[in-house]
């Protein structure tokens, strides 16, 4: 998607190799920053701290650390040693672990010599289908987009989407925006509702920069609003992507999700989930009971960063001094409340059975 | 309750009887400071800039604003445009309302003369009133309490909370907050969950603030996080304050209200609204439709004020330059998803029927 104009990816190799270059999401909208990952240490720090977030991106980010990690030591004990610590880095989205598993046995299949050389290329090529993957996913939601657009009569569509399941979450094109930025280009007249998607604010940071970049209608809205706009009409359809999904279609994404769902549900509004093949688990069954949620630091519940007035970045707190905050990363929404998966090989209801006739 | 370890009112006359002091809500929890209100413009100030805020603090303010414009014109026609004046600060709550025009009849069924302090004892026995209300609902929200607790075998109780609805949006006591104070006063143990409640996290900041200060063990979340809380088994019962509850039992309540409603209502997790009798329109019937909802500055969704490190309040954006923000600050929840309006004369359900039985 474009960046200050250009097309841009959110990772990319440096012409000579040694390392990937991807954007820095923590300081995102308020300045646009590379960090270089040149090592197995760069690249887990990055999907820990969050540098690299979005389960397709830290599935390839994670692929690359791998490569990086071979080029280290090939051996097979290091490089299962360092899938572990990858995997590790962020416990939700199986993308992450998917990604890990396939390079691994890429370069397990190779003497140790070659094996740097062919997770690195293997890298590359996971980075070009997951725009492959969400390229078809645009297509496949502007379908729907198009069918809800028939009774709108030319109004501008209302999309509502949580958190960031766009670009800056995957390699290019994103997987809930991507069927956004496809009506763009078709000429549908598209304006996004963004839940600013606290603790993190992925919404209010990473979506209001991108859609903005692009060119296209939000408006950025407080966590808590969406079901007033629903209630009042103000939503055609919701559509988020998602970390991992179970077999029965069960839906772990972003906490907030199951709310929206909830609401969208009680307004009749569709809730599409953008679902990548790559982000289903077939090993589970219920989401509610067997997905982990990660729980992740206080910090981000009692303190939150912004530029200040005089353009410096000023972490203030939030709550009285020695509050106790939980943050729990991600939620569950049932299948029963998800209109539809959008998958790169076409859209279909989040049922066991449907789920079942998704090829590998 | 206890503010530094004292009994405190959030609003009082002065010594001298020549104005009221409040709590400056905006600057709580990193600082406490005192509000002079001395003049009308200073009442409708606090009540519009929610230096005061929560729907029974506000009408009790609003009372003694307009015992204050007596002071300087008791006429009709200014006691008429002050009433007015109050009632346009704030549009959802009907306390307001209710407050202003219940003084507004009080002071002119007297002689010019006698009306500022006919309205200012009025005023203060409408804060008296609000204290002894909030305190039966504090005892008819405790009966709800022990039931949970007898199946919890002394357990700590878990309750959610959205916004403030306690001490500091009530003259004492509060609304929602009440029975969790009850229960602390009859040793039952209780936990609570804030949430935050974006924008102007009321949860994070005040409710936060006076359960710290009255000792009660408290996790703030943010507004996503409670769903996953109810799905997770860790919510025994949400209880919420309410701005206007249509004779039908529909609630308005801070926004996100609605969204914890409906993820209550789908886990079987008791959704108890406290409602004092002056929350009541029994001119409303539908909710959704009729109930006006305020919409409030862009900026307290695209900023937020907090404490830097080195203690000053310091505002910090939070989007991209430029980027549109919508701020509904209430929303409908729908009778259907309510168990028990908790009031001052009893608990009853949230049905046409019951609330006609409540004697005005």
């Amino acid at each position: 998607m474009l960046l200050r104009g250009l097309p841009t990816r959110t990772i990319w190799p440096t012409p000579e190799g040694d390392a990937v270059l991807t954007l820095d999401q923590r300081v995102l909208p308020h300045r646009v920053e590379t960090v270089r990952i040149a090592t197995l240490a760069d690249a887990v720090d990055a999907i820990r701290e969050m540098t690299v977030r979005g389960a397709p991106l830290i599935g390839v980010t994670a692929a690359y650390g791998l490569a990086l990690a071979a080029r280290n030591d090939p051996r097979d004990a290091a490089l299962e040693q360092a899938a572990r610590r990858l995997e590790a880095a962020r416990p939700t989205a199986v993308n992450l672990a998917w990604a890990v598993r396939r390079t691994l046995e890429h370069a397990m299949a190779r003497p140790p010599g070659e094996r740097a050389a062919a997770a690195w290329t293997y890298a590359g090529r996971m980075a070009d289908d997951d725009v492959a993957t969400n390229d078809a996913i645009g297509r496949h939601g502007l379908e729907l987009l198009r069918g809800l657009v028939g009774r709108k009569r030319g109004q501008t569509l209302q999309v509502l989407t949580h958190c960031n399941a766009g670009w800056l979450a995957t390699v290019d094109w994103g997987t809930a925006l991507a069927p956004v930025y496809r009506a763009q280009t078709e000429g549908l007249p598209v304006h996004v509702w963004v839940d600013e998607t606290r603790p993190r604010n992925q919404g209010a940071s990473l979506t209001a920069f991108e859609l903005r970049e692009q060119g296209i209608a939000h408006t950025v809205v407080a966590d808590n609003a969406g079901g007033h706009l629903m209630q009042s009409g103000r939503v055609d359809a919701v559509i988020v992507g998602c970390d991992r999904v179970t077999a029965h279609g069960d839906v772990a994404n972003k906490i907030g999700t199951y709310l929206k769902a909830l609401a969208a549900h009680d307004n009749g509004v569709p809730f599409y989930v953008a679902m990548p093949l790559s982000t289903l688990d077939r090993t589970l069954a219920d989401g509610a009971t067997e997905v982990p949620i990660e729980e992740r630091s206080a910090r981000e519940v009692t303190h939150l960063t912004g530029r200040s007035a005089d353009g410096a970045m000023v972490e203030v707190q939030l709550v009285p001094e020695g509050t106790a905050a939980a943050n729990p990363a991600f939620d569950v929404t049932p299948a029963r409340l998800v209109t539809a998966l959008i998958t790169e090989r076409g859209t279909v209801p989040a049922t066991a059975q449907a789920i079942a006739t998704l090829a590998e």
